[in-house]
């Protein structure tokens, strides 16, 4: 095992109702003049804006808003954001949404407290300070509730970075699933696979001998294929809704990855995907992961026989240990599929033709990016052509 | 899914080597004045206290020490380190040591910024404030470094009692493996007793539908039971030690109990047995853990199949899963046997003519205490007469 440090000290509000309570959090945390960011018109008219905004204003606390985050969230309406921060003299960044206003949130808030340009800290510079960022988590995937990351796009070049920082994890995240049971199947199903993929990207290690993280990984993926499916076939399963939305927290705010080596090279092989056509991540990922597991098994075919058995009930074939690696990946896809996630380019509109243009964003030259196995720029091709052409 | 809250803000600093950088932490967090707590000559003599006074000399902090913490940490001890943290201005606690120590230094920390005596706080008040506590943590056990928790002895009556507040978390926790590495194989196996009993009384509960942190439960319990051989086999084997290290973190942090009820009604069975015997509380939970299970485990046959089948790898008998249940409780302390652990009375050095007594020191008189199962004083004397007559 490897050394490593280990620190999550969000608060987590996790339960039916417990949106109300915001104010109270605000309140805890400092805030005194607060700037709510969403995303589109459900949230008001869901009446979940009115009812955060009404626990502020029991609390006497004022705040502004700013809406409009889409899927893949843009540096534009960063910058607006910024520029209230400054002009209202906000001390607090409400994030009520999913993954792409909670990094729109967490960007406001480390621009706001800096004299440059916030781009700077998708551009490897690390941020030391951030105004303080609360959640209200409305879908269950990035994990941006519990962790120290965030993803934004810049729309000059279609660039999509990251950037992470101690700084910019929540001081506090409300979770309540009943205000995911009106997600649309397909945005579940994206978020279920999105969790996965945080896992996966873990669980794909060189570093021997780290069970209680592998453990710990398999718990999540455990969790995810019994109750992802339940969820599906009732989106008012509230048991289901709870149990996907914690191991959403749970699957990224690193536990599952102490200790080990991680890859991540899935996660940048899709960010070109969602980048290039808009598609959402999860679905991206449905595509990217099979594939990359694909091209790169051979390198452990023991560590995929693991995942497979422990996780997909492949009984282990012990005459020929790959063939058991490959049942896993294809059980893997079957049920990405059972959710309604595509499996190939065509089924999620990306084009084979582009695969260049993708290897070419991706931005690696001549160089290799490294993980569990090291890529070049030939293999991530590679990779987006196994993904292009994937049956079940 | 039940609602909950859940908060583990301590920084965990693990690997070869950190105990040297406790100066740097001890700095982070504010101290400029410290004292330093620990056990018996075996510290001062392995050289581990030297390093870490050498490591806040090197921040030029100057600090106290206060030794002799036993095993069941007494009131005595705590009583002066609040002296010594008053005479000498002490700003923050540096446990060296487990679970007694750090222990300890919480119910110093509480009791050097409160006016009362500190064994209020262990008689039902709870505390808002505490000095900040550090660890240095030596045996893989109790899970306090990572828990608001605190058990003290009171000398007078023998009460053994918990103490549980947000404030006494500690600030940064500092876990190297290879300090457990010299620890007698007996009291490894004591500590991996009691991690697996930390995760055991959150795994029964009546809360159904929480399969993620079921999920969390068996994750530890597996790691426990492929490591834990392996240590006693071979004491230096650093990663199976490091597995355990971190797994008595993620048992006791809450990770693996939020959104149920829990039970913990062994633990309060086991102290009275350390707290009478003055024996290990690990080998006391040895022997009443599988004697509690097997006088509950009626109240639900399929999770203790469901404990048997996915821990143990017992074969489900789906003709009679009374049988399975068993069989997984059987297994459980042929395991508990095959580490070294007593399974009854007399291995443990307890008396059977003694469970009036232990009984009367429970002290519920005619009422019940809660969780998995409501016990009433009969029912706690059968367990503790299971406990005595257990066999293999």
């Amino acid at each position: 095992m490897n050394n490593f440090t280990f620190c999550s000290p969000t608060e987590f509000v996790f339960g039916r109702g417990t949106e109300n309570e915001c104010g109270k959090y605000v309140r805890k945390y400092g805030g005194t003049s607060v700037l709510i960011i969403y995303g589109g018109g459900s949230a008001v008219r869901s009446g979940l804006i009115g009812r955060c905004k009404a626990s502020l204003a029991a609390e006497d606390i004022p705040c502004e808003e700013l809406s409009g985050v889409q899927p893949n969230p843009r540096d534009d309406l960063v910058y607006r954001g910024i520029e209230i921060c400054r002009e209202k003299g906000i001390d607090l960044i409400l994030a009520v949404g999913g993954g792409s206003v909670i990094d729109t949130a967490k960007a406001v808030a480390m621009g706001a407290v800096y004299d440059g340009d916030f781009w700077d800290f998708f551009s490897g510079r690390r941020a030391d300070k951030a105004l303080p960022v609360g959640v209200v988590l409305t879908i269950a995937a990035a994990g941006s509730e519990g962790s120290a990351d965030a993803v934004i796009t810049k729309t000059e070049g279609m660039l999509k970075r990251g950037s992470s920082s101690p700084a910019i994890r929540p001081k506090f995240s409300i979770l309540d699933p009943e205000l995911t049971q009106t997600l649309p199947a397909y945005q579940t199903a994206c978020g279920a696979t999105d969790i996965m993929a945080h896992t996966f990207e873990r669980y794909f290690t060189n570093t021997k001998e780290v069970e209680i993280t592998d453990r710990l990984c398999e718990a999540v993926l455990l969790t995810m294929v019994k109750e992802t499916p339940r969820v599906i076939a009732d989106p008012d399963n509230y048991d289901a809704r709870a149990n996907i939305m914690w191991a959403g927290m749970v699957a990224h705010n690193n536990i599952t990855g102490v200790g080990r080596e991680q890859d991540w090279n899935s996660h940048g092989i899709e960010h070109e995907l969602s980048a290039l056509y808009d598609c959402a991540h999860g679905a991206g990922l449905a595509v990217i992961f099979p594939a990359w597991m694909e091209f790169v098994y051979k390198h452990d075919v023991m560590r995929f026989c693991q995942l497979a058995t422990r996780v997909f009930g492949v009984k282990m074939n012990f005459a020929d240990p790959e063939a058991t690696a490959l049942e896993g990946i294809k059980r893997l896809r079957q049920f990405l599929h059972s959710i309604g996630m595509p499996i190939n380019f065509a089924e999620l509109g990306a084009k084979e033709e582009d695969i260049p243009v993708l290897v070419e964003k991706f931005g690696i030259g001549d160089g290799e990016t490294g993980g569990f196995v090291h890529l070049k720029a030939a293999d991530i091709a590679e990779i987006y052509r196994i993904a292009a052409g994937a049956r079940l």
